[in-house]
């Protein structure tokens, strides 16, 4: 059974995931992704992943057989277990819980695609709807206590296979990020009675110096202290707590924006390795009006040293004000040979 | 100037080093350590470096020439820069100052080595009394409040030249990860009045199972909440909230037990790439009985996935009781033939 420990300094807990154990000869390698090879994700070979959770299907298809079109199933290597209590405990000086929760993946298309955007703006929007249904699905459950949405495209991403997907980590405990986050903006909140995001989308919208994509809706931008060169963070405008509560026209806007944004980033910096992840607020609240949910895209173009892991302590050779202007100008046109 | 930006949220600052600056072209190519060439930091190459800050150097030589055992130099392209007033202003909602600051490489050895363990115990010693020397210099200097010493070894962990060598970042605020420690910290002295450092140490030597290697004034074990397979914590045993308040026979033993140390993660995991990094208290408090120094060794294993980015919540697919037990095991001896 994995567990989840605390360290008792930070507050932040760890996953550590026995079932996954290895030695240190494993570690002497560089881990690989498989090219061209077999691929479990691919369609007709729906009998090589776990079985699926759900999928959209044509109708009249059955389940783990072709036909589908977005298809999620459990984490082959899960870091966390569904079934169980999570028995929560001490030992010593320090918390321990099992590692209750679900880890699951969700297959963004039945072609070996790369990335995402290769889909067309429909496609993209029932992955989101994917994300949704999964989340509203999970929090059912009283054990869990937040859904954390995540994609790793390229192995210095940290991705194992190429077949574009999402991740999904559903968990008992709230990830210190988003709880340093939400203690930020309730700050602000108690001091100004404002949302601090809706005021951060404010002042962007109206020097626009940083803004990547707008819409109606939605903007991506380049945050004003971004960690890594070519951050960008995409956020409803209307100030929304929960993911899971986004509107059908607010998922097909936001589909365009997400795809539009990832097609830039494509474009600049030749296919980079990325990561994306979705802050939202955890399922034991309501609508809130001090945390505002998110998508965080983090291109993953340097490696960070000593002094960043350390310290938490960023330093980007890139301003955001060039990483943007340099994203808004980029075309996104797909060459006329593809 | 490189500017100071703080992220309203979570209150991370960034080091936006502009100086610095890339083109998205820049990214494209994985960065190399230049092997077998030229190296500005051994010996005899002293005009390739910035001159030198201090050295410990035979009698009768001359600075920015041959006789040095340790050298500190300035980086020669640092994120931040040391003449200036901090200049602290509002942008909006967020706020930013000039990145004042230092930003210093310690030159280990004059002779082209890749591991601080080729050096003695007392070539080592010295590198911790350099440490001591710079942060007692740079602390004089009222715009500074916090110094960060640091190593990265290996590309994966972020180094760009193979010959071995230490940085020290001094800032004008504190970096996040301490702030965050120290706050844990002072919430548990408010409640029990005591150091959580000092009772972990004392329920790691009395359980053992987590502990590398323990002499009489210190002690390396692996956390028990351990983000990363192989992360090992060194911790004087007894409370000291300051790095540089070390006495010299502190010092000596701390040499031998770094040493020690890092030999046996260099033979049980055949020379990993890894961070160590120093946490120690801000310059602008005197000795204080709620924090306490110590050194964080991370070993960068494993890629680094979004989930942990976005998230700051681990997968450790190796428990620290058994990267314990392996590394208290494991042979240091060199082998004859080296």
């Amino acid at each position: 059974m994995p567990e989840l420990r605390k360290d008792p300094v930070s507050g932040r807990w760890v996953i550590i995931a026995t079932e996954r154990a290895m030695r240190p000869s494993d570690f002497r390698t560089e881990p690989q992704i498989i090219k061209g090879g077999f691929c479990p994700f691919c369609e007709g070979n729906e009998d090589k992943t776990p079985p699926e959770i759900m999928a959209y299907r044509e109708k009249g298809t059955q389940p783990n057989a072709k036909g589908w079109r977005v298809r999620v199933v459990s984490n082959k290597f899960p870091a966390l277990r569904v079934e169980g209590n999570l028995n929560k405990r001490g030992e010593g000086i320090y918390d321990v819980m099992n590692g209750i929760g679900a880890h699951e993946v969700i297959i963004e298309s039945p072609r070996h695609i790369i990335s995402m955007t290769e889909l067309d703006n429909d496609h993209v929007e029932e992955i989101l709807w994917t994300y949704r249904d999964r989340l509203v699905d999970l929090k059912k459950d009283k054990r869990f206590i937040y859904g954390l949405l995540f994609k790793n495209v390229g192995i210095a991403a940290g991705a194992s296979l190429e077949h574009s997907h999402s991740q999904l980590i559903v968990t008992s405990i709230v990830p210190i990020t988003v709880m340093h986050e939400m203690s930020g903006c309730e700050e602000f909140y108690k001091y100004r009675g404002r949302c601090l995001f809706c005021d951060m989308v404010q002042q962007e919208i109206s020097t626009g110096v940083r803004i990547v994509v707008e819409e109606d809706n939605f903007v991506a931008f380049a945050p004003y202290a971004s960690r890594f060169p070519f951050e960008i963070w995409i956020l409803p405008k209307n100030h929304s707590s929960h993911f899971e509560n986004l509107q059908k026209l607010e998922i097909e806007e936001l589909a365009q924006v997400l795809r539009m944004t990832l097609l830039k980033l494509e474009a600049s910096l030749e296919f980079p390795p990325y990561n994306y992840i979705v802050h939202t607020t955890p399922f034991v609240f309501g609508e809130i009006e001090h945390y505002h949910w998110h998508i965080e895209i983090i291109p993953r173009l340097t490696k960070v040293a000593g002094f960043e892991w350390g310290s938490g302590f960023y330093i980007n050779t890139v301003t955001p004000e060039s990483a943007a202007e340099f994203l808004r100008n980029v075309s996104t046109e797909k060459k006329i040979e593809e």
